[in-house]
């Protein structure tokens, strides 16, 4: 059960977007540039920085979410994001991908864990500085969005697969932004 | 030096904000509802709770900041900030304000840190559920902003005194979305 009452009876961030819209605005706001905006990182791999993050945080509806956002939006689907999930050593992605995980992984355990040597592995294998600001930022953004999430003790979807497939289908369709309740859009 | 190059020279997070623009204004968008919309809890008490989460986190860029941001708009000044900030029990504040804190405190550690007990303590001190969800939402935010100003190994200001007294002048006066690049404001 939440720890508040959450009138639109729905689970995750989205029932928190209801009770709270003035705040729902900017941090879909936030979603939308880091995740869809302009960017030499693809969205199906800044979905995968997201999910990755949220499974170091064990925030499952984050962790269910953004994968399957990241599933959808990569040629290499689900099991892709299983095994980056399980271990980004082992998993078929470039090797400035592996590095930039890298530094998402220490962003997950504080800032100053990320070290010069970890930028430096990235910037060798080619990773930009925007890339490198993108990747502590989502990583940084889903710190936050993972205990917002659990802190407020929100509810896990009934069906997860038909939830999280859903989800996917409006995210990849019509973004962030559309999913505000502020916007005026059902989502 | 930071990770990447900030080429206007400014510390913290106001550099981030140069360099990216496109991020800075949601971030500042929810930075200005949250600690300065209207809302129940003071913007001072708001402050303290960013400042505490940013000393949690030894972030001192933001644990300066947002010092000073609680102390220009508390009447009992940094003496309360520092006193909060060692130790919140045994710091002359309300015991809802304590309550509050203790949630603070939690979601630092992670979402599920924060338990029932946690959230029934601040109800019987009087805490308001929109105030248990602004709580936890400013102490997650600054689990992003704390991991972001660090993760990229900013600067800190060559002169912190004049520099930290500067910024709550202009936050207080003009809020946060007038330091907003984007915004087309000097901040």
């Amino acid at each position: 059960m939440p720890h508040i009452a959450i009138e639109s009876g729905e689970p995750g961030i989205r029932g928190l977007f209801a009770f709270r819209p003035e705040t729902a605005g900017p941090l879909n706001a936030l979603a939308e540039v880091l995740l869809r905006g302009d960017n030499t990182l693809s969205r199906g791999e800044r979905e995968l920085i997201a999910a990755y993050v949220s499974g170091l945080n064990e925030c499952r509806y984050c962790a269910s979410s953004h994968s399957a956002f990241a599933a959808a939006q990569l040629s290499e689907g689900m099991a892709l994001v299983d095994q980056v999930r399980a271990n980004p050593d082992s998993a078929p992605i470039t090797p400035k991908l592996r590095a930039l995980l890298a530094i998402a992984a220490a962003v997950q355990k504080g800032g100053r864990e990320v070290t010069g040597k970890l930028v430096d592995a990235a910037k060798a294998e080619g990773a930009t500085e925007p890339e490198i600001h993108d990747t502590v930022l989502i990583a940084a953004a889903f710190c936050m969005f993972n205990r917002y999430v659990d802190g407020l003790a929100t509810e896990t979807p009934d069906d997860p697969a038909a939830y999280y497939a859903q989800s996917a289908e409006r995210i990849v369709r019509y973004g962030y932004t559309s999913t505000t309740p502020a916007a005026g859009q059902p989502g």
